[in-house]
């Protein structure tokens, strides 16, 4: 059985509370605008990491709904206001909330959604002293996704941007929450020192794994699948691995029509395959591929901190899955 | 010896820890665009609300300092994302942060802010129990702030501003966090519970009277002072509690030449003082400004469930200020 169908009976209860804990509030436009992308889908992988963790390590997942419920609306809080940032209308195959709204609603409905993620985690069920700790941890994992987003934008200006840049920033910009969520999955299960320290890496390896496979997704995925414009990293003149790479081994014409289209929001579909082509042909594609599949390995490593269970499996799996996806 | 004279011991406090909280973080634009406004002064009302009503219920009111913090950052945070909105160019009389930076910036900055409130909050030295509580309200609290903004957008399109609407608008856009920290004081000092739900009155109170004076300072105020431009909220079409009123009262001709100017972000300065000559030619600004002294009275009022103290006094004479303050 397909892992997202194993998963499912898990990923409905984390849907249950979600749809729930947005269910609040007394504008409905807000509202509106706060549900928009949470209820559009999404895999929630986050939550799903949380669960399978706090499962793998006491026979129950369920007590870290009200945190993975909070991870994921602080997931998609920033989602809303990177779109504004980016300028993206789509996300998900639908319009993107400043669109559909309007950016001042957009930015407002991020804010509240932010909010609303710490009225979540404080309903977890676990001892205050440990209440405390998780939400420190995960206000300053917020605070680090932020500083990571503005690094991402910085680098769209700077021409030698260096590998262990790239991984600092996505350490960051997207690391930190998969961090948080394995970390105090472990801390709702009630795991041993040694075994939260292992999963807060495990979320750390898992977080750098995604987001390498995620910027490859953007430049292999289908539009239908993916739910956003083939090679919108290359317009928006991202440093993604594979940009760093490339802007490291590509030579003459090739690295002067590559340098001409990274960063055109105006590319055209046939300049974006131009360089995807030439991404494949230095080998920046593969680099990638096999740099994420890595940090994938790495990641699995370290359930050797919990006993053989169907739940270590499922989350061996979706650590595995962060890398076969195709959305 | 006046009022802010008398408070500037804990003030100094207060400023001295929120200076060291905003010493985070390894981005050097982004750690500028957080502390541009909560270094550039501020009244600190809010932290200096929690100070007093702790030490009025203990004897102490230093335990609230991290909160105060919190509160404070929250405030500006609010005041960042706000700028963007209503695209403010000026605040406390210098530039504001979209336009130091960058929009996308300022987003980010806001968010980091948001984040470092709840990192600061969680290092309340009181009971985890108790922290638990105040993280939920807190978070409780901004979420409404936001929810309050956007009634505040929604109303500048609408005709039919009734008083009630924008009470309940200001109520939600400004007195929760004022609720927040007069309630958060009186846990943070272990009041009883009268004690706590009176703070709580209290700071709902002293907040609807803050907003009202300062929609008043708006149009009375010296830009000098106030550091914002004259007849800001008039060229934005804002809701105010006067242009409700004026709205109602005004007929004919003047009823005609304040709607034109109303929302007109191009107005003069000559058209602006138009609309405030009509305004208080109908009698709106000492409505405006009678409602905000029978707020701030009642808030007053519910001292009683304090017993004498120097900290009860300066409290009292905290909330005369927020309808005497010129800035």
């Amino acid at each position: 059985m397909a892992l997202m169908d194993r998963l499912e009976s898990r990923k409905a209860k984390i849907n249950r509370e979600l749809e729930k804990a947005l269910a609040v509030g007394d504008n409905e436009t807000l509202r509106g605008a706060m549900k928009h992308y949470p209820l559009a889908g999404g895999k929630r992988l986050r939550p799903l990491l949380s669960y399978l963790v706090a499962e793998a390590i006491s026979g129950n997942g369920e007590p870290t709904v009200p945190y993975g419920v909070g991870l994921e609306i602080i997931h998609n809080f920033t989602l809303v206001h990177d779109d504004i940032m980016d300028r993206s209308d789509l996300r998900r195959g639908i319009v993107s909330v400043h669109k559909k709204y309007n950016t001042p609603t957009a930015i407002i409905a991020g804010d509240a959604l932010f909010a609303l993620a710490f009225e979540n985690i404080c309903n977890l069920q676990i001892d205050d002293a440990l209440l405390r700790i998780i939400v420190n941890d995960t206000a300053l994992a917020v605070r680090e996704v932020a500083e990571g987003q503005q690094m991402d934008m910085e680098f769209e200006k700077k021409h030698d941007v260096a590998v262990r840049d790239y991984l600092n920033m996505i350490d960051k910009k997207t690391s930190r929450l998969y961090f948080a969520a394995a970390r105090s999955g472990a801390i709702i299960g009630r795991g041993t020192l040694e075994q939260i320290k292992a999963m807060g890496e495990l979320g750390y390896l898992m977080g750098i794994g995604f987001q390498i496979w995620d910027d490859v997704l953007d430049l292999e995925g289908e539009e239908e699948k993916t739910g956003k414009p083939f090679g919108g990293d290359i317009r928006e003149g991202k440093r993604t691995l594979m940009v760093v790479y490339g802007m490291n081994e590509l030579r003459g014409e090739d690295r002067k029509t590559f340098s001409s289209i990274l960063g055109n929001s105006k590319a055209s579909r046939k300049s974006i395959q131009e360089t995807v082509s030439l991404l494949h042909k230095c080998g920046a594609v593969s680099y990638a591929k096999n740099f994420a599949l890595e940090y994938v390995r790495e990641a699995k490593e370290k359930t050797t901190v919990l006993k053989s269970s169907e739940a270590k499996e499922l989350l061996m799996e979706l650590i595995d899955y962060t890398v076969r996806r195709d959305n």
